[in-house]
This record gives C-alpha cells, structure tokens and sequence, in this order.
C-alpha cells in the first residue's frame, strides 16, 4: 500500500477533523503529497492539534467545501480526494436545515462538478454513513436494506452519497461511498456530542467525572479509527470500488449500558447514570444498529483489526495526555 | 369524494402545469378553494391557457417554490398542498444541476420548513418520480425496489421526497409521495420533450409531420392524467397514506415502437422513424421501466381507469383543438 500512495497528490476534505486527520497521519507517513481542507467551523470535528506531528509534511488549506472556486483550484492536480468534510450532527440537522444541505447536498454537487470540468481523472472516496438507512428492518443492516433516513442530515447525505455514484457512472469520475458507523478513537471530538456520544463519555471519565446515557439498550456497533482509514485506503487503491457502496462495522455488537461498563472497565474506573432517551431526541431515533459488512469484507478484504475494549484504551490514553488540546 | 374537498382550501404548487391544472379543473368543479402557484418558467410546464375554463373559480399566483417568503404565506391557512412543481427534464438536471437542486431539494425543505412553522396542520402530496429507482433490477417495480437514481434529478427528487416522509415522521405534517410515472394527456407540455416524449409525438403527429422513436425496444407504462389526478386526491382524503410511498403505473405495457404504431393508428394515419438512442442520453437512460402499482391499490383503493388507447385519443384531440396555446 506504502507503493500505491508515495508521492501521491492527495486532497482530504474535513483533513483536520477526527477521521480525515488520521488520514493525514497514515499518507504523511507513506510520503504522499497530502493537502488538508478545512473550515475548522467551530461545531465541528476540525482542530489543528489533530495534525500535531505530522504539521510539516503536509499543507493546511483552510477553507470551506461550501466555497466552489476554493475547491475548483483546489481539486486541480490531485490523484485522490478523500471527501470527509460534513456536517455530522443529527439534532443540528434538524434545528438548522439549510446548513446541512449547503455542506453535505449542494456541496457535494458542486465539489463533483469542479471534479468533472478540472480534474475528471481524479479518483474520489467519501464518508457516507449508516444514517441513511434510518430505522432498521433487519438486523445487521446490509447494502441491499432500503434507505428510509430518519433526520435531515440522513437525507442530505443520501443524496451527496448519490451525486458520487452518478458521477461515476455518468461521467466515469471514479468514486465510492463508504457508509460509516460509530467510529471511535483519538481526535475524536470530545467537546459534546456532535460527532460520536462516546466522545463526551471519554471526556468526563478523563476528567473524573460521572456520564449519562441514554436509553442503555440499544444496540451499536463501532469501528476502530485507524480501521476506518485502512477501508479508505483500499477503496482508493482498488479499481473494483469504483461506483460502489461499502458499509463499514465493527466485530461486537454491545448494548449502550453494557458498553459504558466496558468503557469504565477499560478506564479502571468511572461512573455513569442511565437515563432515559431525551424526548427530543426520540423522533430521530434510529433504534438498534448493526452493519453487516460482508461486501467490503469479500470486495477489498477489509475487515476489522483492533477490538473495542482495545479502542476504548486507546481513545482513554490519548485524551488523558491531549484532552486540554480538545476543550 | 366531492364532500371531502367543497370548500376545503386547496393550495397546488405547479398549478398551471400538465398535472396541477388538471387538478385545478377537478377540484373547482368540486367546490374546492383552489390557490394555483406556478412560476411560468418557460422551459416547464406551466401555460396559462391550463386553467382556461376555470379561471374564475380558481386563484392563480405567479411565484417560485424557491421563493421561501412567499411560500411561507402562501400555505397558511390551507387544508391541503398538492406538491407538483417541480424541473422534470432529465438533461437538463445534467447541464444546470444547481437549479434542478434549487427546485427538486431545497425548495422542497423550505416548503416543509414553512408548514412547519406556519401551519403544521396541513396535508401534503408529493409529486415524486420512478426516476429514483434508476435501472430496474426487476419488473415490475414495486416500492420496495431500491433506489439508484441515473441523473441528478433523480437525487434531487429523492431528497425532495424523503424530506416530505421524514417531516411527516419527526413533525406530524402529514405528507405522502406519488411516485408517477409517464404520465399523458391533454394539457401535457408538447413544445418538446422536457416534460414527456409523448408530447413532441402527439405535436408533431397533429401537426402532420414525422415523429422520432428513440430506440423503439424499451418498455414503459402511462398513467392518463385523470388518473393521476384522482390517486392525487385519493391520497389526500385517506389518512392511511401519510408518510406512505406509493407507485402509481397504467394496466398496459408497451414498447415505444409499439407505442408509436398505436398513437399512429389512433390518429388514423401519421408516420414516425426509429433512431438509434441518442448517445448524450444513453448514460442516463434507464432500460425498460413498469411499475407495481398493487399498493396503491390496496391501500388507497386505486387503479387505472382510462386504456392508453382512450389516453392516445384524447390527447390527439385535444391538441388537434388547442395546439396554438401550447406552441
């Protein structure tokens, strides 16, 4: 793989967030020529820490993807473009509608519209997400499930997921979709629970202090960031993605209350209080959630490699060294 | 039915259109307060020779379903909305897909944005489309059919329609979609084939000149515009259809040449050439298409009244009488 990406041109979108920063890391690392884009929006998963280390070896363009002639300059010359810039938040989704569909529609439209007139050659992977299927049928959720999304923010990001494989059919713009469940590790946002619940979990029993959740019941399923990556990785460097949809997943499945206990377990310690699933929150509730991930699994042979209790650990280490760099 | 709808106040975005009108018509004779939006783009199908005959029992409004502000007046105090504006052109979504996302996506949040806030008591129904379905996997298409859209207007319009679902889900407004499919008849846009192929050939035959068949092998299904408009407000008076999807189809499956000898034959005479399908739309076409209309049937109680046949002969009637308006 270190062959395939040296020296490579690559753009991440959303590079100084929590997943695309980890990118950053693993490409800098093979000697790919990496630029980073970035907003840094305060709400979001954008933070510069996220690239301590590795600040010299790639470049920082902030920018916002909602900006068309940034991005026409910017996906000129590129080999790859990792699309991971988004709006994650659901209950955000639906307070403020219209900032979701400029970022994770109109966007992603006009990001594959700059692709097609000046750099159709480009080849594109982007950061869909299990919330497009909103309310499982069955159990674990496979690709052929129908997509019924449960908030706005599913139903944009159906439709950016969809402007990718239409490029890639129409006009050979050679894109795939990876459909992202809970992924969990460090250069997670911590600050509340815009990107992932557990963030906020890590955060408190970092600083010593009790956290809630809500429901307990339900079940989920996590993958490992630098699993993530790795599928990111082998969907670029494997023409069989091209125009296709990979879910992602993790190999347990837990009940929240049983994940908090392992997480305080993990931590040697902690506490935590269940509550009942916020009445606000209830109308987007997607239930219980588990990814069937066998097509990634036969199609790139991606499959994943670090346990929870082991993600656990390490998202725990990484925020008692950096949580003052995440506040 | 007439009880459900006299008095009742009835707003229809792309009012003066192909199907909006011929709602229009229906619900004034029925004593229904009807308000008509359409912003007569000329491209679409509004034409003001539409509601010709019902022009003084009908309100008409000239404005953009883009316009949140008047739209935001507009539907207040209404009983129900009938959804139906909308860009249609399948290539024209591929040259200018801003604007088909501007009509078919946002325009469609904003509508639902302003019942929300304005008058979540209303009704809606959605003109969707089996544009979302994409290249049928099998036949006939039953709404459990995945949804691969082939061209940006089929991701705009499956946004658009998932919006409607997911407001009627998360807020109670009470919404439901109408995926149509062909859909002919009189007051159909006959200029050129942005709202339906079959109207250049009904134009052109009334005209007496030679119409194109495009390929001629693929198979499709017609619903009669009558007929469209009855599931319309079938699925207005019935609360069984909120946040529900239903197909709408025609009892006859046909191949476009065989299409073509029949309109030639209904027209007593006329001649048509078949053409190899143009090459800038093979990327979008998307093969044979019928639907599976049972669950409508058996949840709304409805099914096609008018044989093409009749459909044919009634078009041809129509525009042999009125085809100067439509020019």
């Amino acid at each position: 793989m270190h062959r395939h990406f040296q020296g490579k041109r690559i753009l991440v979108t959303g590079g100084l967030g929590f997943i695309g920063s980890a990118l950053a890391h693993r490409l800098a690392g093979m000697g790919a020529n990496v630029v980073l884009v970035d907003s840094l929006v305060p709400e979001y998963g954008g933070n510069m820490f996220n690239v301590a280390g590795v600040q010299d070896r790639v470049r920082v363009n902030i920018s916002d993807v909602r900006d068309e002639y940034s991005m026409q300059h910017l996906v000129q010359g590129q080999d790859f473009l990792f699309n991971l810039a988004g709006q994650t938040s659901h209950m955000d989704s639906m307070r403020d509608p219209y900032t979701d569909l400029e970022i994770n529609c109109r966007a992603q439209l006009s990001i594959l519209e700059a692709c097609r007139k000046c750099n159709p050659g480009i080849k594109i992977i982007f950061a869909s997400t299990r919330q497009l299927y909103g309310k499982p049928d069955y159990l674990p959720v496979d690709e052929k499930h129908l997509l019924r999304p449960a908030d706005v923010n599913g139903v944009n990001k159906m439709a950016g997921e969809w402007f990718h494989i239409l490029y890639n059919n129409v006009y050979g713009i050679r894109a795939c979709a990876l459909r992202l469940t809970n992924t969990i590790g460090p250069r997670m946002r911590v600050k509340d629970a815009r990107q992932t619940f557990l963030g906020i979990w890590v955060r408190l029993l970092v600083e010593g202090k009790p956290f809630e959740v809500w429901g307990g019941d339900q079940l989920r399923d996590f993958t490992f960031v630098d699993d993530a990556v790795e599928a990111f990785l082998l969907a670029a460097g494997n023409e069989a993605a091209n125009g296709q949809i990979f879910n992602l997943g993790g190999d347990q499945v837990i009940s929240l209350r049983d994940l908090a206990e392992l997480v305080v377990q993990v931590n040697g310690g902690g506490e935590f209080t269940v509550r009942d699933y916020p009445p606000d929150r209830k109308p987007i509730d997607i239930g219980d959630y588990y990814a069937d991930f066998t097509r990634i699994q036969s199609v790139l042979g991606w499959k994943p490699q670090v346990s929870l209790a082991e993600a656990l650990k390490r998202s725990i280490e990484y925020y008692r060294l950096h949580l003052k760099n995440y506040l």
